[in-house]
């Protein structure tokens, strides 16, 4: 198993762990001293200042606003691109002009796979365009397409338990009903190489999402070692179901699929912004998100949100002149979407040092309301934590959500054994639009953006000031 | 103001009346007899009869099955086009199959808009694909495009006030926010011959809806006889905005967009379907949905779900051995989409006759869980359809709107003083898939469809049996 299958399991399965939320509990009253609880409670000022700074004062509107000019400037940003590598020379200067000079970048090497021509047609029973979206470093067909008959499979027992003669030759369609991301979304990462194996010429797979306009949904896939690369695609909700329809009933259905594409390797960058510690400076509070996004949409939710209020971070500490004992270091990873590229890059290059990292942040699952946070971390970092959010009662965002690999890069971090969390947000719809050309601007909220940074940025100076370490 | 013009004022002006919910009123309690109470209270066990045999009975999911055949078989049923007269003979099949045979075509001339290749490339300040769909009736472009700047105007009194050379060769984008169909879709009714009078060169309109994940939404629009004829499209909510943002940074957009179709008329049918009365089988009581759809989508929202809860009447009526006073009679209007066509040929042909429609029911707003009727008629009329509506308290469809212009097709024949009737349902979420590639199967609900079927024959029912006319 290579790195970026690992990095596609950590993308669906942290999407998919039972997550309980806490309840303040006897545990934690054992666990936290009375000292540390008056301390958490004391930053309660610190809090009122941010947060009215945020929501009410001079930065009101100023993450949208930020998010907006990057987003309608920039669109989609996908890893390998001259324009992902402009919109982080953009990142950098407009942290610049906030008189920020901490900046690294990283340079490492990046997939750069190119969508080409794409079309699927629906020859029998009668003529009908299918919507779709090529998966990520999906194969072309031949230049005259795939033209078969179509197997609708319902899960990977089904497959498994077909005679090879049923899918020999025939193009695969999963169409496993939505549960959550984690669950449904591994017939889009391994649906091909599972298909591949059992002979199929090409596979689909019902778009990962709970609901749609007819809307595909793009999204990562690998073809494991052993098994031919064939072409695949996500097709809508609307598509599957009616092709279910009509196999059941009997008939058969026939496809053609076109596709082209392209695959190369190019250099990015991780991008690194530091507020420095007034005492610790050499210990770490990261906040981050993902400067990529895919080739369709915008890239404003995923994950334009995540990283305009872990940029705002920084900045409104800055601006308030708030420098806290450790560093708050804003982390723009690169290449998530092919497989948490950048983030593997940075763990292995600062491995000798990652002792280093407190405590690590990341925004990647929509930067709606902001509900709390979702924790990895032992007992008594949990703790902390709890103690921490409930500062944020007056915002609603005081939920802790115990989840042992919460976020997509910096899973690869908390995998480690360092405690870290991801920020849990009034996200219900955030699938609906995940990986779509629908990732646009319009799915942001001016005020929501507000609260999110103004919490994000809350809670990261007070981890980064208190006076113990989160324990791990 | 020919026909057409008309027609779509009616699509768009019927759904956007101030509607009245009506209380139960002092006003009804005189205008109805005690013993009219006394019979319309008397059909319950009609009623719970047809409910029974559709919700739980042997016709349980039969509505939507069929439907779903349908749908499945033909898809989209443009104006004009074989597919569509083919759904027309299927329909005739489908209703002989259940022993039905009094049906009648009547043939008239539709128009048939082709859309043909369709492109928008913004190509400043960025170069970015724009999604779109032509408008019904639209021109081609020249065949090397049409590339210009874009002005943003929000309302026909900012384009009135705009001066000549800020629209002159500009292309212009409305973006009204939406907030009704009738006083949204205006703009996309009306835009292209507007904006053409002020000397664009081609006119976009932010798309009818509410909520959008990139999706562009079609619809018919005029030109003015006047007025140069300019290539209109829709283009989505996401599109429109971000363009809006970017001019308002003082920025300038210049798209290129290239489009073609054709224009041609074709001869279609008017299907009506009559299960006769017992006593006066020269008055009518009729339930209607239109046959066609737009090119885009399966048309299954917009009309399939109307025609099949409208067919469902007399086939349900003949299984239970139901034959009312008056006739019942199912109309499936031809061509709706682009100007109630079938509608006007089939008021003009009958005009001597419709004295005898003692009431008329249209279902082209969904069929979702109903809740009742959007009602036009007097004061008595409205009591009596009131009186029959508690009857639905049980299902919650007791709810009787004051409608003036209720539907889209039967507008032409209310508008000449006959009593009729929308289906009310809770169509909430309709107008996010209305004429778009979204309009498919999985908008359909099976339960929802019985629940509408059941209800909607139970009111033909009621009305064509009881014993006196309803009063105009």
């Amino acid at each position: 198993m290579n790195i970026y299958v690992l990095g596609l399991l950590f993308i669906t399965l942290c999407l998919s762990q039972a997550k309980v939320i806490k309840e303040e509990s006897d545990t934690c009253r054992e666990l936290l001293s009375d000292e540390l609880i008056k301390e958490i409670g004391s930053y309660e000022n610190v809090r009122d200042e941010i947060l009215n700074y945020v929501i009410e004062g001079e930065f009101k509107g100023k993450t949208y606003d930020e998010l907006a000019k990057f987003v309608d400037k920039f669109g989609a940003r996908p890893s390998g691109t001259e324009v992902l590598e402009n919109s982080i020379d953009y990142m950098i200067e407009l942290t610049r002009a906030e008189d920020i000079n901490d900046i690294v970048t990283e340079e490492l090497e990046v997939p750069q796979w190119t969508r080409g021509e794409e079309r699927i047609t629906m020859l029998e029973p009668r003529v009908k365009s299918i919507s779709l979206l090529g998966l990520g470093r999906s194969v072309s067909t031949p230049p005259e397409g795939i033209t078969a008959e179509v197997v609708v499979i319902s899960d990977f027992l089904e497959l498994e338990n077909s005679p090879e003669e049923d899918i020999k030759g025939k193009i695969v369609i999963y169409d496993p009903v939505y549960t959550t991301y984690g669950e449904t979304g591994v017939y889009r990462t391994q649906g091909a190489s599972r298909a591949a194996a059992k002979g199929a010429v090409a596979s689909l797979v019902r778009s990962i999402t709970p609901f749609s306009i007819n809307s595909p949904h793009t999204g990562a896939q690998t073809y494991n070692e052993n098994v031919t690369k064939i072409p695949t695609a996500a097709i809508t909700l609307e598509d599957v179901d009616l092709i279910r329809r009509i196999t059941k009933r009997g008939e058969r259905v026939v496809l053609k699929i076109e596709m082209t594409s392209s695959y190369d390797t190019k250099i990015s960058r991780n991008t690194i912004i530091d507020l420095k510690g007034r005492e610790k400076p050499e210990s770490l509070v990261i906040v981050s998100g993902h400067i990529d996004s895919w080739d369709v949409g915008q890239g404003a939710m995923d994950d334009g949100g995540g990283i305009f209020v872990s940029w705002a971070a920084p900045v409104i500490l800055k601006r308030l002149n708030l420098q806290p004992r450790r560093t708050v270091r804003t982390i723009l990873w690169t290449a998530e979407e092919l497989g948490l590229i950048g983030a593997y890059a940075y763990e292995e290059k600062h491995r000798d040092e990652n002792h280093n990292i407190n405590f690590i942040m990341e925004s990647d699952e929509g930067t709606f309301a902001p509900l709390g946070l979702a924790v990895a971390g032992n007992q008594q970092a949990r703790c902390i934590i709890a103690e921490i959010l409930k500062l944020f009662k007056s915002i609603n965002a005081s939920t802790l959500i115990e989840d042992d690999s919460p976020g997509s890069d910096i899973a690869v971090i908390t995998n480690t054994g360092i405690p870290g969390a991801s920020l849990h947000n009034a996200n219900e719809r955030y699938f609906w639009f995940h990986h779509t050309e629908g990732d646009t601007m319009n799915v942001e909220d001016e005020h929501e953006l507000d609260l999110g940074a103004a919490f994000w940025t809350t809670v990261a100076y007070i981890i980064a000031d208190i006076s113990i370490d989160i324990p791990r």
